[in-house]
């Protein structure tokens, strides 16, 4: 019989709770993952909040950092005990999607054709808020972390880093662009991030917040706009010039942030959309030129394996993307209840998590003190 | 004074009239065309219907084949006599547009930001349904037609054929995907066309019309949907295999077209639309993967310049390309009013109308008679 | 005991050898296919001929079709008996060459970084020209053929079509521009194809061998250089008006082809090679514009995987494709000694060979006689 | 009779001299534009050196910052006295090389097919080394500099800053890759700071110099090599675990950085070149992977062109790129032979020079002090 262990389950409408499941079996292909820190994604919330579905008695969250407890037989170059990141994306290699090189959207087989597939860890498996999970597809989604990084600085780049920064990437922002990025949560913090590393000239974050345009400015933002104060259309157009910027970024979802996206961008120019659309989206058809204005809407699903996982971490070894004033909260595991709540209701300034399933473990790696509710910093 | 000439002048709704005017003054950097043979475009009939504004008292039409007739003081490498073809879009290629590579959205200013700027010609300033008309920028613009190849062979190059196989290029179309084309109208059997010249492995066109299936199958695709027999997002499904096509093109414009395009467009891949909306555009969010299944959604106005030009009649030229099944129908300038109401009204079958302003001229030039009303071939 | 099994074996210059072997065993990742049909590659004669090192011992060819006789227990979604073909090139999937999108270069490990590792069939493991064969991560490398589709017209798509194919997509040849292909041999006609693919107005065959640059036209050549009788480079600026090609694909690997490949290119052009050089190789200077003429000398292994072969397959099915008139020879396995003889020394006017480890199969499936070193057709 | 003006015009070896000269006349799309700042260049040394050829008698320099002092009757859209950045390449944006996208190799003719033709200025015509000098097309030329600008902070911007990042550019760099800049002169140090634009996570600058090194830190690089104290190629392959840089950039023009830098670069990789070769440049078959390792050799010419200019000026701006330490002495127009003495003999510890037309202007203007002779800071 399975050992046990404790791990956060979808129960229903606002019930994300404790309970003791089996540590998972590892297949030929797997690996299984003691967890050391991780965090709640804004998905995560959706999920609770019953908005985005999965199955009851689901293990959630996919952003994890840990240390290989076990590993399937035909992993090879990876030994247990060896640390590691792994993508909330966990793309298979292999398949149609993986071959034609949109691996997000992995569906793992040959003749299914899935949306969104490679979003596995806590949506269509058993994810990693808990004290082991199964990691799929090894092979591909192990990311050995180097000795000098500890899980603080890495555990965000699992899945907001990783799809932040690609908001610039799929627009392929160019050196001296402007660039605007529409809501200064995690997400569009790290595209303002991913703004600037890219070669932005001028960056414009986007957000109702005083704390957070205070943050954007710190993730790279040359200039910020408060939407309760101004049009940030006009704003955006007054700052470039009459033009509109090259790249406009969404990064909230929502009909006004898209159709501001899509108002301040330039003819010729890029809305690189990360935000999740529920309910109707609409195209405002003079912002969009009547289809005829060369603009583009591209979307992007979080970038995954192992590769994506080890670039992130030599950007923050090099001193090149620093995502440490992002948290600023850290729970235990045996705290998951007051963390969706505090984390579901925006209380406390919060900004992101940091979700220890053993206090005692994350108090030795990190350089943050663990604590119950208690603000970081 | 200034010599007179015949021209077919926006007068209002549908009133496109024969009139007498100026021929056309040559600045430093113009060229004065003489007009031998030119086409109506959709857009024309959009002018002539008042769906598309632009100011009375214009010359209308942007598709121009001609002898040049007078060169700016500035203009270098031509002659007077040279046989030319110029492009629907007339790009300057100085300003901020043509510099970024979005030429046809040139605003041929320091600080002004126009949309769509590119398209002068029957636009923003008098067009090519006439004896003569005025080539802006001209040393950009005036592509040299071969001996070899008729004014019949070339006129459909300056906006159909560049438009319509943007399509696929701006999609970046790669060897063995697989494409549906919605509508087959002019633009979309180009579109057709130009995913078949990109190398792609499966092309469906979808159109309601019998005889544009027939030239959708005559242009390039594999496979043909009649969309009031069968629903075209099914039927690609099934012809792809449950996933989607790689690519989906837009020639229409129109919400269910739009909306079309998207549902049968696999998780991943990209909607390259060509057509002009009005009204509302909805994305229906579930075809739009709720913005995360990696889709794109691209738009292109026609490409310009006299580049773009040459590199068209190459692929004429090298048999590459034949668009003569095209043209149904041959008028005089005389009979532009005729010409409208055949064209404008789609009777008889016509797909396009090749327009001489000369009939004697073109009689010389071409391969075909050139009737008033009648039905070509 | 494992059964035995016939295979051609590497054991010394020009001796590549009909001998017994164990037919391999299967890893859990891994497929035995037992072939039907593959072919002699100009890279196996050069093994023949000790100027490409492999160990003594090893079982040569990589081009294979087959039928699926084994499965490894992690590999799903294929059946025993299910008709398949392999490229020449079998990625891992989930190396760091893999994610990177190099998947030709795979390492299929953590820590080694090996060059052109991407290549193991009849290279780094035994390979096909033999009753059965290991394909290696399976999953990533079988390709179900459509029943459709006989062995004859895909056996070429696993090496020759996928890396000739290859020349243009690398150079990213755009719509209307012009291509010369430097050599017509099976890669270079390939390459030819590749061109016509993409949608090149004027391609430009070179070749020495008359046949040859008939069978250039056949696959897509406009106009044929001999260049016994003229100077190529010289040619091929007449037929651009003085400018040169925008691309220029090298398909042999010797000094002489890749300097009039450079030389025959316009300033901002690209030359995509394909060759394989040995010795020395000089860039010369004039022609490489000293360093500054924004020009390109790309390189492309053969692309592998599944999905690569789908697509090839995808164009032969719609008639986009047909390297038919390639195979000009058929073999027995038994003759083997014979087929390296015939083909290394390049008699008979052969082109490709076609080589069957079973002449009764064959015939079953193909249209074409086997027979012993009797020319085809 | 048109005025006089002072100009440093090319002699003969190693004599570029103070002349007087006429003020250039202004033709219809010209302007002329009066110096306030310009600086030496490496290649005005090579014409120095008359190892790179121009006509006796050419004003030399092409690397303007100025004062609109006449406008041609076709240019709209600037003014008098404007402040100016002119690019060392002045594109036309007409020919087939601008609608090409290759406008470096600008022939500014119909059927002339020049190499490098975009270089004009104190190349193909007279320079900018003077009082004055002529912008050709100069609609496409005028880059306006923002008020809050001196001249000091963008002169660089004309040529070195241009040329530099472009090579980060055209190799396409990715977040979170490798690069590795050989040579930190002014181009490979601009290169560096081109590769930390782009998002490159580690950058390693290669020199022989103590204080280029120091600078290439100063610029972006991670690490330095003094390649005196090791061999950069094994430190390189240290530095990334074994596999080499994924981009390598030459900045020298030499066969053993060129070799190197081949040798530094992964399977798959790419050596992004802005050195000018002289001689014979060979290529090192093994470390080319034989032709068949995916690795590219590209080659870039500086970009030209206002849109260019304008997006450099935003860097600066806001602050992404300070090439100030890179400016170590000033001289007056008046001092130019011993500018060309210390700068083309490299003494002093000199990078880059500033070069006054009068003496006066310029301390007005900027924040350094004018002297002659005496360094910078």
């Amino acid at each position: 019989m399975s050992e046990l262990m404790k791990a956060a389950v979808f129960e229903g409408h606002e019930r994300i709770v404790l309970e003791e499941r089996p540590i998972p079996a590892c297949g030929p292909t797997d690996a299984i993952v003691k967890v050391t820190l991780t965090t709640i994604c804004g998905t995560d919330v959706h999920i609770w909040r019953e908005e985005y579905p999965v199955e009851r008695g689901r293990i959630v969250g996919h952003e994890p950092v840990g240390v290989i407890h076990e590993l399937g037989g035909a992993v090879t170059g990876y030994e247990v005990g060896e640390r590691v990141l792994v993508g909330a994306i966990t793309p298979c290699g292999s398949c149609f999607f993986c071959q034609s090189h949109n691996e997000s959207q992995c569906s793992g087989h040959e003749d299914r054709w899935e949306m969104i597939g490679g979003w596995r860890l806590g949506n269509s498996i058993d994810g990693v808020q808990a004290e082991y999970f199964r990691v799929p597809y090894a092979q591909a989604n192990l990311a050995k972390i180097p000795d000098d990084m500890s899980d603080e600085r890495c555990v965000l780049l699992a899945d907001i880093a990783s799809t932040g920064i690609s908001a610039a990437e799929t627009a392929n922002v160019q050196i001296g662009q402007s660039v605007a990025v529409f809501a200064q949560g995690p997400i569009g913090l790290c595209a303002t991030a991913g703004a600037r590393l890219r070669g932005a000239a001028l960056i414009i974050g986007v957000d109702g917040i005083e704390r957070r345009l205070h943050l954007s400015r710190q993730m790279g933002a040359d200039e910020v706009i408060d939407y309760t104060q101004e049009d940030p259309v006009a704003a955006i157009k007054r700052l470039t010039g009459g033009r509109g910027v090259d790249v406009a970024i969404e990064a909230l979802g929502t009909q006004p942030t898209f159709e501001a996206a899509l108002e301040a961008t330039r003819p010729g120019g890029i809305v690189s959309s990360l935000g999740v659309y529920g309910g109707k989206l609409e195209v405002p058809v003079e912002a969009f030129v009547y289809g005829i204005g060369d603009k583009r809407i591209l979307t992007t699903l979080c970038p995954g394996g192992k590769e994506r996982m080890r670039k992130l971490m030599e950007l923050v070894r090099h001193e090149k993307l620093d995502l440490s004033p992002l948290i600023t909260h850290h729970f235990a595991l045996e705290d998951i209840e007051e963390a969706y709540d505090l984390f579901g209701n925006q209380r406390d300034g919060v900004v992101k998590i940091a979700l220890s399933p053993n206090g005692h473990d994350a108090a030795v790696s990190g350089d943050l003190r663990v604590s119950t509710g208690a603000r970081a910093g």
